[in-house]
């Protein structure tokens, strides 16, 4: 199947089929059955085996799935195994564990730069990163040409913040600031939020007490 | 439509209606039209409407919805509006940097105690909750009887603290850990992924770059 035949509702579930792939891998695991597989993702075993017949099958029916291929393969349709460059702005608390914690190179990302407008910050360096001050991303971008810019501003500097890394020609971002950005639509965004499931936490839970007040007590 | 017969699609996108309903409320915009709040879902107008008459409509056709209306009925589907009682355990940097700045309250979410096995971080108070032996969660939570354990633990350490919270009759775990927790499926379980997102935006990236090269240049 071409890549843009592939349903819309398939691609959503991408990340979470690597996710659970990646942490069987992890605990070494050798194969995966379907139905293995649809009970960590929570849709049926039938489902999974459509998924995959969008990419062309990934294993045998019947004998399961081999993890180190399924990651592989994984990995290559989300694009992990292609090399990115980005830079990362706002270098406050969230910024800077980022900067620390997180492993950018197991998702194909380089970190090659952070930019704050905070002088305390400008020219430290955290983890291998050095901070260089915002005025500088103009410049910078036009040498280094990042794939990708790392939004860990607040709200209220977001959109301005955002709408700087679109003019100086980046053409993604992955914004913490939890806000619209208001960017051209050539700009690729993905909004990290962590409320999605907190709300989906309180619905169930509501969901939950409502029907245990409708079962009669014994 | 009783709450059990609506779609899981529907429910998976009630979040996000929130979350956009929500920034339209804070800019003061009084009403909306199912054109705008498709733009801003990226689903189309039509399935909007269907998705509002799972819960009545909300509004009425070509004169749109009422913002704060809407913001009420999302929180009340959503259960913000029941109080829900919470811990957090795990008060590493990560847990702390919830404890100071989340706004639990927004989310119908009272936040009652913190636990952690660090004697450094035992008996300080960060925002305005008390950090307490994690040896003491089985006879505090008998007393006080939490709805939610917030789960700030690392990878690591988390199916044991998830089997723990599950022991003492906590019936949901919103998890920050990213990895399985192993938990029976009586307790509701949602995991925190900040990474989706990502993988999202690498395979969008992809995509967009192999559309480039397979367009002609002029």
């Amino acid at each position: 199947m071409k890549n843009e035949q592939i349903p819309k509702a398939v691609i959503a579930r991408l990340p979470r089929y690597y996710r659970c792939v990646e942490d069987l891998y992890r605990t070494n695991c050798i194969r995966v059955s379907s139905a293995t597989l649809s009970n960590l993702m929570g849709i049926t075993a039938s489902q999974v085996r459509q998924d995959f017949s969008c990419f062309g099958g990934f294993g045998l029916q019947g004998y399961g799935y081999n993890v180190h291929y399924l990651r592989y393969e994984l990995r290559r349709i989300l694009g992990l195994e292609n090399k990115n460059t980005a830079i990362l702005v706002g270098c406050g608390t969230l910024g800077q564990i980022l900067l620390k914690s997180f492993d950018f190179e197991n998702f194909g990302i380089f970190l090659i730069a952070a930019f704050d407008t905070n002088p305390d910050v400008i020219g430290t360096q955290v983890g291998f990163v050095n901070i260089m001050d915002l005025n500088r991303l103009e410049s910078f971008a036009k040498i280094e040409v990042p794939d990708m810019a790392i939004l860990a501003v607040s709200r209220t500097g977001a959109p301005e913040t955002a709408r700087l890394i679109a003019d100086v020609g980046i053409p993604s971002i992955w914004s913490f600031a939890g806000c619209p950005l208001g960017v051209e639509d050539r700009i690729l965004v993905e909004q990290v939020s962590f409320t999605d499931s907190l709300l989906q936490l309180s619905y169930r839970l509501k969901m939950q007490r409502e029907t245990d007040s409708e079962t009669p007590s014994q």
